[in-house]
């Protein structure tokens, strides 16, 4: 049986105040819950549901905490599913000491920024494709959602454990000495490191309807995806992720 | 004022059964309803705010409905709002001819199959993605979401109006003469046309956790997107998206 204080502060995670306040978040399913254990990030305790632990991947899970010494509560799977936010809900949750994004240096290493990207889903798929192709960190702009929303963190596969999230930019000297990127219709493809792309760069990415901020735009390099005739554009989370692909890969 | 028996239909339409009983679909917001206006199909009639066909993209909507014959009716923008299904709409809703998607021989063009493709978004952005790269079309295959669901016509930024949809191959003789391929880390990554690539080709994408039936990868020949050590996969979406980038691109 869960007691009362953790599920009350279950609940209470699902709001962006309280996970700022206590510094925590929530990883469910237990390929999310998997990685949050892989990660550095330290965890707290994992809620485990009593069938699913028998299973394969749950027996997985109850390891992987044994071996980071995380506290494993064992409960009725329905009692774990009803404290769960996502739909079908396979009955798994950790709790996750959850860093605050916090200003870093951006003109070394290869950097996502996300300035008013405000779907989940989208900053989520952002997120794991950034970790996918190694960049070092993940900039949270202005106006874009929670990197700990749960829907968020759902999408990222649990790459948000993995990388760095990093703050927007200091607003008065904003990214001095950084090359900045942005994706524009009208600007070159980029051919990969050693071909017209420097070492070090920040690739931003803007709102899904607005794009990116014109104080932005004026300072980044365009460059673009190319696409068929006709064609206004792809899901941001896409452009995003090809464009990491084409920056990061190797010359062929 | 909306009639009771419009209003009902644009209720029915929300459920499966009843669009492809009706063989209608409903675009919603003025960027999508704009696209199924350009589109070869049939718009039967659009739902306009009155407050809302007074701003720049209402006007261009009216003005497409005007070139095309399509009977636009204009009512209280809330009222357009309360029949919309997506979650902060613009009071734009086109109800559009939702042709079922039938059988077409798989062996010339280049097409994107989605078998047992379950989420909404995922399917929508795939749809888009593949419009932008200008392929044929896209195989709705076994377990995959209705493409004329709201979610997928909203993610397909309107793409599901522009592409063919086709439904599943023939179970008997499913693939004959047909370029198959399907994204695995233990591909090669494909090199665009002319390099190893056919010109011809069927990208066969799986389930988000289950991937592609046996019988499939057992006929398709792998392709990959390269990733960092320790990650296990991309989004099936952006997965799919960069392959069909890779597979179209033009030799540099």
């Amino acid at each position: 049986m869960i007691s009362k204080s953790r599920a009350r502060l279950v609940r209470r995670l699902t709001v962006r105040r309280m996970r700022e306040r206590e510094g925590l978040a929530l990883a469910e399913g237990p390929r999310v819950v998997l990685e949050a254990l892989k990660s550095p990030l330290q965890v707290r305790w994992v809620l485990a549901g009593a069938e699913h632990a028998g299973s394969g991947i749950g027996r997985r899970v109850l390891d992987a905490c044994s071996q980071r010494g995380v506290e494993v509560q064992v409960a009725p799977d329905r009692e774990v599913r009803g404290l769960a936010s996502t739909e079908r809900p396979q009955p798994v949750i950790a709790c996750v000491a959850a860093p605050p994004p916090v200003p870093r240096p951006l003109d070394r290493g290869r950097y996502l920024m996300a300035t008013g990207v405000q779907i989940p889903g989208n900053l989520g798929t952002l997120i794991r494709s950034a970790w996918g192709f190694g960049l070092d960190g993940v900039v949270i702009g202005a106006g874009t959602v929670d990197p700990w929303n749960h829907k968020v963190v759902r999408a990222s596969a649990g790459g948000v454990f993995h990388l760095p999230m990093t703050s927007g930019p200091d607003p008065v000297d904003p990214l001095e000495g950084v090359n900045l990127l942005c994706a524009d219709a009208a600007g070159a493809v980029p051919g990969g490191p050693g071909r017209g792309v420097p070492r070090d760069w920040v690739l931003a990415l803007g709102n899904e309807t607005g794009g990116l901020p014109a104080r932005l735009l004026r300072r980044a390099r365009a460059i673009a995806v190319p696409m068929a005739a006709g064609v206004d554009s792809l899901n941001v989370a896409v452009a995003g992720s090809i464009l990491m692909y084409l920056l990061t890969r190797g010359g062929e």
